[in-house]
């Protein structure tokens, strides 16, 4: 990484700074267990430690980002509100921490997410604001609103302090069951798994750290490749919390440094992973929650031997879909 | 209870043998976790504390009760193999217990049990002979096998040492999160709820002890209306876990004596408690395993105010039924 090449104001965060974000989240956010399965092991040949995000608050890693984020924010800029644009999980991680800190909370949301997250995100007391994902660009829907509001925009990734938080789990998780070899986690814009990659080689330097992302929309694994941001069309997949169209400027420069590889997993693979897990561990872990666990799963990662650390992410998904999932034989 | 009139040579568990048995399933069984869920709290003005057995060995709290009565076995009994009659969790739990004791183990299932089942206890190592439950009597062709291999009987419920090891998940419960108003558990033949009643009231003798049966197989609320083993045909229900037609010896008894009453739930409220576990706490919990939970959430019992020890039994479900109850609308 080359610091003196990013756009000015531009701060990219640090291991000392998951540090800081886990101290802010103690006690708001839930300590999630880390699972193992012996029938993954058997499967795979590796010692898997499968770390429960979909059980974290709102039932999502999200929580911990825009806990960091908001908690961060001074006197005055609380008093405005915080402002989210999401698919998904960080909106209802932005409209939960929001309400526990006091601060009010506007969710641009596309028009069609899930109606679960839509649910959640209304009950957590957001005002929300659809857009429509194929016509307008959700960027501008959200500085619109944040021109009329005053309110702070809280980005879902590409922001330090939301990078920040997301690393927390995988500090906790290499905090309780010890040094890894592998680190997975899902990849839409990068923040979990930026953060992810500074607790990982923060705490254990020679640990690899591997980003897995939908082959729909494989914009990170491009990336990487060019050594350049790469923007591609909106992805369609099942992994609804990973159809981001382009990494973040903070999370690529973190990537780049840190990230050893960035794989793809077909929607196929991640069905399979979420019956997997519903029927041999008894957990609902939604699609994108299941794409690092399914690069090892489904053999795209060769991890035989190894101590891997996998991010299960999330666990929100509309009952109807993951009925039909679980139906499908 | 007047244990003179007991049939010669009943041994009637106790709190001690509950003791006994927690040392013995100790580092075998998993130490389940306590969830909880603000929602739920919210829903019924309670403290629910839900005991989660579906994370247990085998998928139910059934590997407690198997290991226990196998592990006290001599060495002459456990040469010559074990043999179960189960609709499933007991006979995984059998085969699972068997395998890590090195006991061959033989089962004899139902036909129609789930095919989840079928092959989670075929995995286990164990030999599976079928039986029409419409048409032939279990305990029957089970004597037969038995007669035949000179195999022990591990009966599903109607044990001491089953009894008392199906005891220590709610004996784990109460040293975990304290005393407890109120412990409910799904009611089949009795084994967990006489198993329970003997743990909730050695701790915490003030505490009431319920359990919840199908509405479509009351025997056990008959039984206890009666005073005396109201036997009934094999009910239809998807609980199919609790589908037994008469309460056990053993286990009749201690409810008389420790069980304050026996309520019912309708398969509906069965299905809308599965669904409330997967989309509000990631979990997967088998229509059977959601009894009790079903009872305090769909509002048969008040619990307002109380703080409630519910055990959430098994989460062995066939994807596809899965996959049904969690499509329905």
């Amino acid at each position: 990484m080359t610091v003196h090449s990013l756009p000015e104001g531009l701060r990219i965060p640090t291991f000392a700074d998951v540090r800081t974000a886990q101290s802010r989240i103690a006690g708001q956010a839930h300590r999630t267990p880390a699972l193992t399965s012996r029938t993954a092991d058997q499967r795979t040949g590796a010692s898997l430690f499968f770390k429960a995000e979909n059980l974290q608050r709102g039932g999502a890693f999200k929580f911990r980002g825009a806990y960091n984020a908001i908690a961060a924010l001074d006197g005055d800029a609380r008093s405005r509100g915080v402002l989210a644009f999401s698919s998904g999980n960080h909106a209802q991680a932005v409209a939960y921490a929001a309400r526990l800190l006091g601060v009010a909370s506007t969710i641009v949301m596309p028009t069609d997410a899930p109606a679960v997250k839509v649910a959640g995100t209304r009950g957590y007391g957001a005002k929300i604001v659809f857009y429509d994902r194929y016509e307008e660009d959700r960027l501008e829907v959200t500085r619109r609103v944040a021109a009329e509001t005053g309110a702070t925009i809280v980005p879902p990734f590409d922001h330090p302090d939301v990078i920040a938080g997301q690393g927390t789990a995988v500090l906790e998780l290499i905090e309780e069951v010890g040094d890894l070899d592998i680190v997975l986690t899902p990849l839409g814009g990068g923040g979990l798994l930026a953060g992810s990659a500074l607790a990982a080689k923060g705490l254990s330097p020679a640990c690899r750290v591997i980003g897995v992302e939908p082959e729909a929309g494989n914009d990170g694994q491009q990336s990487m490749a060019r050594g350049e941001i790469v923007t591609i069309p909106v992805p369609r997949s099942i992994a609804d919390g990973a159809l981001t169209t382009a990494l973040g400027l903070h999370t690529f420069p973190i990537m780049r440094e840190k990230v050893e590889a960035v794989v793809t997993v077909p929607d196929d693979d991640l069905i399979a992973t979420v019956r997997f897990f519903a029927e041999r561990m008894k957990i609902v872990v939604e699609p994108t929650g299941c794409l690092a666990a399914s690069a090892v799963m489904s053999g795209h990662v060769e991890c035989r031997g190894k101590r891997v650390g996998i991010v299960l992410s999330g666990g929100n998904v509309d009952l109807a879909a993951l009925g039909t999932h679980l139906a499908t034989t």
